[in-house]
């Protein structure tokens, strides 16, 4: 890795004088990277990405399938993250700061990752998924879309620890799993269902239902949940109400959903 | 951002030449900034602070007040840190490193924040509070003075997540939130009183109360468990046998207070 | 701290120029050193080691012996990563990224430290043992050899919080503690027990046995669990069926154990 790519950085004015750029890596000329970061060769950066400060983006590794990194148009990587190389993202990857991801993770549009999270590789997100911070994900970890993840939830995948057994939980979309749970190894977690905080889940549980607890059991219908509002509306799915950030597109799919079928 | 302002540094030898400091930052003459840190603009730093090396302070957001960062004198920030403009923090502020503090946080003096703590900003923290590592505290959440919180605890925000409803909790003075707790929306810790270990805490606390459990149960007077010196006394209030660390004042202030009042 | 030391970097070119090493460092002639990253003079680092980017090694404390901070050979301390002075880590020290070791640690060979984990210093750790990510030790912590911990386990010292007793966990050799459980100060973990995921342990826990739970409850003896692989066969011990990357001899003495004692 040259320490600087002069010819580049003649181009663009935005890759800052002490930033490492590896003078394989493809990035979008209006892309900016922040000081002291490092890229290396196998990464492509597309247009209008901001990578922040004190970053290191397509470490390379054996486990990867030489593929580079793919950071998407639109994104923001802010500081202090490190990416391995063989991982892609869809545009609009939003992170906050000191995240780890892993190679082999492949992830959809719009996917926000709170500060200190930790992607160990070898997994699926879908679309427009966001994580809070220092969201633990194993291998082999499947994401829908639309699913949300509070603070401190770990997804586990080994079912007898240590063993060669990897059993990755599965989360369906709109799935919300709350602040310091934990998803144990196999477990699918329902579309539209939520975990409540603190909780430990063992089993399966179902489409559009609630479960809480250490161990976690099945507390009904997730419908039943009513809104802090003063509305006394339902909660869930909470996509009748909560929309802020989601492409317009979406929403209006959505809504279009819901006139059709008002109890889905 | 001037890679180098180099009026100021060679006044003050201790900016470290890899730092990069703006040059509208305010610095106290002996302040001491770590290799390869960045200092924006818009930060005052008072006497006789130190900051770490790898840290970025002051980062720049349209969410700020426009007002600057403020770290007061004789703080020290580890290596690795990263706070927002629009923060302010009273004297002797003291971190861990990796901290993140966005913007809106206000602090008194004497807070000291564990290593990878993440405090999302818009919240309050009064005087001498102790955060060990890694705690997490949602937008909205008020923390009184003396309080301590233990590693892995998370302050929550959102009641019916995702939704448009913030309910920060609200911990009064000399509380105690033990390890790996999570305090649920909106939910008040009474002041003095102890969360234990593990908690998921969704019902109010009054004072000088111990809770635990998933879910946490108020298991009575906090004053019913003693030390585990030999000495058989009650274990709280806490200030009546620790004071390591706060200043001498505050110190006599609480001997005076129990000659008043002994239960108290 | 010299910003670099030419002689030294003309020696080996593994040293990155943008790397800051003291010049009282003692580093072997093949080590590698990453962009950004510091080392303080009171560091030795043996052959064949790779620090990774923006580290800081050796950093000085008061609380210290005045010893070096020793990182073995054949070690991997992957970026963002910082360690005090006075802690000594035997052959193959591997890390994830930021994590964060203070003084007055001793570790064997082959410890595995996943990232963002935390050691606070003052505490003891057998050979090979292996952390996950966001692991938490507290001072005066004992971990034997042989030992699993997962993602966000915290070792708690203080029984009383705040207090000024400490009274570090014990877990013995072959100990596994399942993901984000919290291990109460004072508590003993039997040699090859294992901690069900999310447990609060309370109590000590005897040889060979399984708990979980909030709290935790004995829940009898560990062989009991069976493997997810479709044997039938048990899962504990569990280097009776895992021993990927231990190495040869060590794996060889566990086979010569087992058949002098079928049950052990």
């Amino acid at each position: 890795m040259d320490h600087r790519h002069d010819d580049r950085r003649g181009l663009t004015l935005a890759i800052h004088p002490t930033a490492i750029v590896g003078p394989k890596a493809r990035i979008a000329s209006d892309a900016q990277i922040g000081a002291f970061s490092i890229i290396h060769d196998n990464v492509e950066i597309g247009e209008n990405v901001i990578v922040g400060t004190h970053c290191e983006l397509g470490i390379p590794t054996p486990l990867g399938d030489g593929r580079p990194l793919v950071i998407s148009a639109d994104s923001l990587i802010r500081s202090h993250s490190v990416f391995y190389e063989s991982s892609h993202f869809g545009k609009g990857l939003k992170t906050g700061h000191r995240v780890t991801v892993r190679e082999m993770t492949v992830a959809g549009d719009g996917f926000q990752i709170g500060s200190l999270g930790d992607i160990q590789g070898h997994c699926s997100i879908g679309q427009h998924v966001r994580f809070q911070s220092s969201v633990f994900v194993a291998q082999r970890t499947k994401i829908g879309s639309f699913v949300w993840v509070f603070p401190n939830v770990v997804f586990t995948n080994d079912p007898r620890p240590p063993s060669n057994t990897t059993q990755g939980a599965n989360i369906e979309d709109f799935a919300v799993i709350s602040t310091n749970s934990t998803i144990l190894p196999g477990v699918t977690i329902g579309q539209g269902s939520l975990v409540g905080a603190g909780s430990v889940v063992a089993k399966d549980l179902g489409k559009q239902r609630i479960c809480f607890g250490n161990p976690a059991r099945d507390r009904g219908d997730v419908s039943q949940i009513t809104l802090k509002d003063g509305s006394n509306r339902s909660a869930y799915p909470w996509r009748r109400h909560f929309v802020r950030g989601y492409p317009e597109e979406i929403v209006q799919e959505w809504n279009r959903l819901f006139e059709t079928n008002p109890e889905g």
